[in-house]
């Protein structure tokens, strides 16, 4: 089945970007293969949140080649959002993406809709690169409170020349529906 | 040189006690070599917070069994603290230990101390046992704020019996003294 994976950039104390969303810590190892990652998804999640800063920066409203972009919002209305699928019932988009067929999707961000899908139970799999920087402050990789989740160790890889650590769990089947 | 070293457990999204102090999360990996761990130290640092937690729960005050234990601590006083040094000028006893001859000194925590000694420069490694668990809300590793500090990855391993994964980093010359 088609898997929801949270996959990012985390600071070893625990930010997916800077107090004011910076991402210039965020250092790009010559061996992390962002094709091979990118080929493995056909679907982009992203919250209200993300979506407005990716939109504002690329321009483009979030969209990415070969990829359909879903932004889960109450608040944003489709005429805001164009080239992207808005929903506001993630459980239901979720879950009936989840038994079509296609490649995983990407939960791209931010931390506050990994902590919905996540006590949603629909969150499969929590991918960290841990670049070497602590932050000091930001937007959390999974905001308080949330439930407490037991994860699985199922991969991992050290790329020496940035000493950035990829990290692979799945998320335990109690933590999923 | 004797070197701090800040090591700790920490679950995946940087907390490294739970909502209400919580331990019970920390997987003992049967691989970890603590007597090796142990070994490499002969003294303890401690902040009040967690001085007060350990001397309750040991009902030592904190002592072990060849550490000195050092207390830092603006309202502690000696007399609270039997067995134990206790100063309030981290960056004073800190530059006077680090010029006598001896062992590692050992960081146990809070990450209250640690945020303090880092921005004093006198924080030379960060050990982190990354276990298995989002513990969703905490004490966290590094509190907010703290000023942004560049890492090196000295080491890393994984233990595969748990898939505790442990991060040894050096701290960047530029965030010591």
């Amino acid at each position: 089945m088609r898997r929801v994976r949270y996959s990012v950039a985390m600071s070893l104390d625990g930010y997916i970007a800077g107090p004011n969303g910076e991402s210039d810590w965020i250092v790009i190892d010559p061996d992390i293969d962002f094709n091979a990652l990118a080929g493995a998804f056909d679907t982009i999640l992203l919250g209200r949140k993300t979506y407005e800063v990716a939109s504002q920066h690329e321009g483009g409203g979030g969209e990415m080649p070969g990829m359909q972009t879903y932004v889960f919002s109450r608040t944003l209305h489709p005429e805001d959002c164009p080239g992207v699928i808005l929903s506001d019932n993630p459980k239901e988009t979720l879950t009936a993406l989840k038994k079509k067929p296609g490649k995983d999707m990407w939960l791209f961000g931010g931390g506050s809709l990994f902590r919905s899908l996540l006590d949603l139970g629909l969150v499969d799999a929590v991918e960290v690169a841990v670049i070497p920087v602590m932050l000091g402050g930001g937007l959390p990789f999974l905001p308080a409170p949330a439930k407490r989740a037991k994860l699985k160790l199922m991969n991992h890889r050290v790329y020496e020349k940035t000493g950035t650590v990829s990290l692979e769990y799945s998320v335990s089947s109690r933590a999923r529906k």
